[in-house]
């Protein structure tokens, strides 16, 4: 047995081009319809996510109606306004210049919940972690956004929403909370480098800064593994100014 | 340029086997250490997880020390066995027959974090969703855990332990939560499917049931693409007893 368990070179690029590929689409989205066929695979990516105590907490609702669309447009439109307030000056000038939405010009939205009474009243694995069903629902949208890359779609999530109006908008009942709400759609192309970046929001961190050994504060130092991790790490990330 | 953006066939099909062929592993893991450049490159994979607002809001905290290994397996323990008390006959007997952890099989253990104050007091997209910090760096444990299966490296997410507990042993400051805690190595097999579906806890649920069209409990009806999905989601699904 080989020691990746069969995957090819080629495979194994392809779920790096995907991780590092991927982008949050808010401009760049084509209105060409995806075919059931690719959705159906799409969601099945998602519903193959980890889920705490196998619970699969997760529903897909499906929105191709134009109205639905404008009315979550508007929730949107209204909760962004209010963000706005929040900086000033260059960074408030910076904020109203940026589109972070594609909801009407993508062909499909689709938005990812989260049932919180699914499994019943003891979902194994889920006793002290109680958010672990929400956290159960992201796996499942990074599977979903990962296979949408290698089928060349782009997703946007849209986080500028207030859940409850959203929930009102869909229909949601009172157990079930909506996790992400997604653009969807084939694209112009897919940006080299996230869109906040390249204009200039906020940086990559470089992930040096980021490790830590055995505990928080914790140098890469104690042991000859995490000494060659840290020299990996400092390889890898960009060059300091 | 093409419709998929430049990924190949079996790029595509390396995307898929790794969502479809990742695993939960608990009882499976090889003492082979991994190497500094392999956990390099699962690191940057989970470093290049969408968030919100660009605020990247994950660290890393790499275990190889056997000491703190030990620690973290006695809470878990302690927490296993409240668990234990939630079931009764059968289904508690199955319970306690389970593997649920590896963490000091495993031979390295790696805590996901996230920052709840990094990028200021406002960061971008984060005002009406206020988990959306957490649900990133949910999303930065889904990469690193489809690049690992890529690379024939398992991973399993320690969910049973009280997070107070567990920030304690790894000294993370207030504003710094666990998210997720993870055991990695490479293993004898990956399971044909779920350990908890395998032993008869749960079963995987026929999508069809998990999606609704344009609100919850919409009918797939409304549109021919919401006819052609539901087609589509049919013949995917497993056939009903």
């Amino acid at each position: 047995m080989s020691g990746d368990h069969g995957f090819s070179e080629e495979q194994r690029h392809g779920v790096y081009r995907a991780i590092f590929e991927r982008r949050d689409v808010r401009s760049q989205f084509r209105p060409d319809p995806i075919p059931a066929e690719v959705l159906e695979r799409l969601l099945r990516a998602a519903h193959h996510a980890p889920s705490v105590g196998f619970m699969q907490p997760w529903d897909f609702v499906v929105i191709d109606d134009a109205q639905v669309k404008q009315r979550v447009k508007a929730l949107h439109e209204h909760a962004n306004a209010q963000a706005a307030h929040n900086y000033r000056d260059e960074r408030a000038a910076l904020y109203r210049r940026l589109k972070l939405e594609g909801i009407v010009d993508s062909p499909l939205n689709l938005c990812v919940t989260c049932d919180r009474e699914r499994g019943g009243e003891h979902v194994l694995g889920r006793n002290t972690m109680l958010d672990a069903d929400l956290f159960s629902a992201c796996l499942a949208v990074q599977n979903l956004w990962l296979a949408a890359r290698a089928e060349g779609i782009g997703v946007g999530w849209v986080s500028i929403l207030e859940p409850a109006d959203l929930s009102c908008v869909l229909n949601l009942p009172e157990r079930v909370v909506p996790v992400a709400y997604l653009c969807l759609g084939y694209v112009e192309e897919f940006l080299p480098q996230p869109e906040l970046q390249a204009q200039g929001w906020r940086s990559r961190l470089p992930m040096g800064g980021l490790l830590h050994g055995n505990g928080w504060g914790g140098e890469l130092t104690h042991s000859p593994f995490l000494q060659a991790l840290q020299a990996a790490v400092e390889a890898g990330d960009p060059p300091t100014p």
